[in-house]
C-alpha cells in the first residue's frame, strides 16, 4: 500500500527514532486497518465535502436513537444505575446482569444452551478477536506454530493485523459463482480448505464483511464439523448477523455449540461509540478470555450494557433488529442497486456480490485494467472514499488477480443523495479505467 | 497464590482442555490482578455482606455525579452531540475535539508544550499501559531483550502480567526511611536501579499506587536525566495524579517533556465505567500507539471523552479535582489514620507508608509472623477484602521479607462507618498474628 503509506507518512509527520520492540515494529507502523481508520477520522475531521463510503459506521435510525434516548434519561433519573453507569468497574467478564439477561435471550429465542458462564464482553469486537485470535494461534511451548484458517477470503480487514506472530492467517480461495442479473456468490471450496495440525482456529463472518455474502448453513455445519474433527474452535464473526443487528437478508439460521465461538457487537445496531463486542463460548474459552481481559483492560466499559440491558432482557432488540433495523438496510440496498444499475456502463463487465447482508455492495469489476487501488485513488482524489478490495484478501499465499478487481462501498452511512452522487463518481471513474 | 488459584478453579469449574498459544498459556491462565477483580465482581455479586477495601474503585462523590447527570442531560438534549455519543467511530487516536481541548489545557494550566499530536486516548489506562509496555520491552529484532524498569517497588499490581514475554520487568529495592508517627517512606536507590542495553522503558507512578508515595521532584528529574542518557522514554503513570483527579496531598510539580510519556486517566474523578485513558507523549510515541489502538481496539469509546469534555474546555476537571475531589480524600484519609490509631495494638510494631496521594493505605506489619498473603485470607473469612502486598513486587528478583509484611487498604471506596469497622477487624486479625 504505498500511497497509503506516503500520504500517512507525510500528514503525520512521521519519523521514526524510537527503538520498538518487534510488537512495536509490527503493531506501531502503518497497517490497513490504520489507514482505513485514519481516512474516516480525517474525512470525518476535513473541512472537505467528502463522500464517506468507505468506513463501517452505521446508519443513524431515529426511531433507533429514540430508543436509546429514552433509556439513558431513565439511567441518568435512577440514581442507582446512574451511579454504576459512572463509577463501578465491572468483573472482567463483562456486566454481570447484562450477560445473565443475554443468555436467557439466547436460550429463550434461539434454544442454544448457554448460561451466564458462556458470555463475555469486550470493548469492541475488534478487541475480543484480538484476544481470541492469539489464545488459539501463534507459537504454542512445544515451538509449533498454528494459524487462523479463513475458509474463505476476502474476509473482514480488521483480522488481517491483529496477529502477534508473522503468517498469522491462511485462506482459501473462494469458488465464485455467477448468477443472474451481473450477481455473483463467493462458495466455500472445501478442496481448497486444509484445516489440519497447523490450525488453531476456524473463523468467518456471517454474514461476511466485506462482501455481504452469508454463508449457508451446509457450510455452516460442514466447518463446524471440520473444526471438530480437528479439535479446535469455529468462530463465527456474527457482528452484523444474528440474533442481532439482524442484517442479514436471505435464509439463515443462528449457529451455535459448545465447539464454536459466535462474537456478536451492538456497533451495527447503531452503538459503535459504545464499543461493546460479546463473545458466546464453552465456559473454558469465556475464562481465558475473561483472564485476558482483566491484563490488557482491566474491566470493559458497561456504556453498552446499561444502554441495551432493557432491550435484551425484554427481548426487545430482536424485535428491533427484525421490524427496523433489517428494512432500513434493504430499503437502501434496493436504492443502491437501483442506483447502480442506472449509473453502470452496461458494456462494462461489473457485478456485484450477492448482498445477502452487511451494508456493504462488493463491486466486482472484471479485467478491470488499473489495481483496485489505483481506482480508490482516483476516487478518493474525487472526495469519494471506498475501500480498495485487495486489502481483505489476507492469508491468500497467491498474487490472485481478482484481489485486485474489488472494492467494498458502504451504502448506509450517508443519505441517499449522497450515496447517488457517489455512485455517480465511481460509474464515471469506472468507465474511464476500461474505455479511457 | 495457591489459595487464590484454588478459589478460582473451584468456583468456575474451568478445566484445562483447550490448546492455548504461548499468549494463551500466559493471558488466559490465573493471574494477580484477573483474581483481584474476580474477588471484586464475587463480592459485589455475592449475597454476603462485604467489607471491600481490596479494589481500586473510586468514592461516590455526590457533587462531582451531579456535574456528570447535568452533562448527560445535556448531550440527550443536543441531536448532533447525541447522535456521536452513539452512533460514531472516533479515529484511533481518540475524539479528536476533547484531544484538542485537554492539549490546550495542558499549555495553558501547566506550560506542557503540547498539541493534538501529543495526546492519544485508550479503553482506560490499563489499556494503554499493555499498549505502551510491549511497544518499548520485549523482544527486538536483533534478538535482543528489553525490560521495564520499575525505580522502585512496591508498584502497580496491573502491571504485573502485561508483559507479551517473560522477565519483562525489572525493580530496584527502595530505601526505607523511618519516620515519625509510624510512618515511613520509600526513596528511590539510585544505586540499585540499572538502566541499560536492556531496558526499554523506566515506569514509576506518581502517586503510587499502592503505597501512596510521591517520589519527589528531584527523584523525577533524576529518572528523566536517567532515561535521557540512555534513549528510553519515562513514563510516569498519573492516573491518581495532577493535574486530575489531583490525589497528591504533598508538593509535587506535574512534569512533562518530549522523552517523558504521562498517562492520566478519568478513572479515580468518578469515571473508571468509561474506561478512559489519556496518554500524553511525542509525536511518534503518540502515532505508534494510535496505530496499535487501531490494530487491537479498533477505535476507543467515546462516552468518557463526551462526559468530561466541558470540563476539560473550561479547566474545570482541575479545578474539581482540587476543591472537590482531593479535599474528599484527604478527609477519609484523616479519619482512617484516627481509627488505625485508636484500633491498632500500640504493642505492635505496625507502621503505614507515608499517605502522600492515592486512596491507599499501606500498612506495614515489621516482623509479622505469617504471611500478608495469609493475612488475607484471614480477612477475607471475616469478610473484609484487602490486598495482600506481596503482589506489587514485582521485577525483585530476591524473595525480600519486606514483600510478605504489607498490605493494601482502599480507605474511600465505602462509607467510614464501614472502613472503620474494616479497620477493627484488620486490627483484630493483625494484633491475633503477632500475639496469638
Amino acid at each position: 500500500m504505498p500511497s497509503f503509506g506516503n500520504i500517512l507518512l507525510s500528514h503525520k509527520g512521521f519519523k521514526k527514532v524510537m527503538k520498538l520492540s518487534n510488537f512495536g515494529e509490527k503493531f506501531g507502523s502503518s497497517t490497513g486497518i490504520q489507514i482505513l481508520m485514519d481516512d474516516i477520522g480525517d474525512a470525518l475531521n476535513s473541512g472537505q465535502d467528502i463522500i464517506m463510503m468507505g468506513g463501517g459506521n452505521p446508519a443513524s435510525i431515529a426511531s433507533v436513537e429514540a430508543v436509546f434516548k429514552a433509556r439513558i434519561e431513565r439511567l441518568a433519573s435512577e440514581p442507582k444505575l446512574f451511579s454504576q453507569m459512572l463509577g463501578s468497574y465491572d468483573p472482567p467478564q463483562g456486566n454481570s446482569s447484562f450477560i445473565s439477561d443475554l443468555a436467557s435471550l439466547l436460550r429463550r429465542r434461539l434454544g442454544w444452551q448457554v448460561s451466564a458462564r458462556n458470555i463475555a464482553l469486550t470493548n469492541g469486537s475488534q478487541a475480543g478477536f484480538f484476544m481470541l485470535f492469539n489464545l488459539f494461534a501463534g507459537t504454542f511451548k512445544d515451538g509449533s506454530k498454528r494459524q487462523i484458517q479463513l475458509p474463505l477470503a476476502p474476509e473482514y480487514i480488521g483480522y488481517a493485523d491483529a496477529g502477534l506472530g508473522a503468517d498469522f492467517f491462511t485462506a482459501a480461495h473462494p469458488q465464485i459463482d455467477n448468477l443472474d442479473d451481473r450477481e455473483f456468490k463467493y462458495r466455500v471450496r472445501f478442496d481448497d480448505l486444509k484445516v489440519g495440525a497447523d490450525t488453531g482456529a476456524i473463523c468467518v463472518s456471517r454474514p461476511t464483511n466485506p462482501t455481504g455474502n452469508v454463508i449457508t448453513d451446509e457450510e455452516v455445519e460442514h466447518l463446524d464439523a471440520l473444526a471438530q474433527a480437528n479439535d479446535v474452535p469455529l468462530i463465527i464473526d456474527g457482528a452484523y448477523g444474528l440474533p442481532f443487528p439482524g442484517l442479514i437478508f436471505t435464509q439463515a439460521t443462528p449457529f451455535w455449540n459448545p465447539n464454536t465461538i459466535v462474537c456478536l457487537s451492538l456497533s451495527k445496531l447503531g452503538l459503535p461509540s459504545a464499543r461493546m463486542g460479546i463473545v458466546v463460548a464453552n465456559e473454558e474459552v469465556i475464562q481465558a478470555l475473561s483472564r485476558t481481559n482483566a491484563i490488557i483492560n482491566l474491566a470493559s466499559g458497561n456504556f453498552g450494557a446499561l444502554l441495551a440491558q432493557d432491550l435484551v432482557s425484554t427481548g426487545a432488540i430482536i424485535d428491533l433488529s427484525q421490524q427496523v433495523v433489517k428494512p432500513y438496510y434493504i430499503e437502501r440496498l434496493d436504492f443502491t442497486k437501483r442506483i447502480l444499475n442506472r449509473e453502470m456502463d452496461s458494456q462494462i463487465p461489473w457485478h456485484m456480490h450477492k448482498p445477502e447482508g452487511t451494508m456493504f455492495a462488493w463491486l466486482w469489476f472484471k479485467d478491470l485494467p488499473i489495481s483496485s487501488q489505483t481506482l480508490y485513488e482516483r476516487l478518493k482524489a474525487r472526495n469519494v472514499i471506498v475501500v480498495s478490495g485487495h486489502h481483505f484478501f489476507m492469508g491468500i499465499q497467491d498474487d490472485w488477480r481478482h484481489s485486485h478487481e474489488c472494492i467494498r462501498i458502504n451504502y448506509a452511512a450517508q443519505s441517499p443523495e449522497r450515496i447517488e452522487q457517489g455512485l455517480k463518481i465511481i460509474a464515471e471513474e469506472v468507465r474511464k479505467a476500461y474505455l479511457g
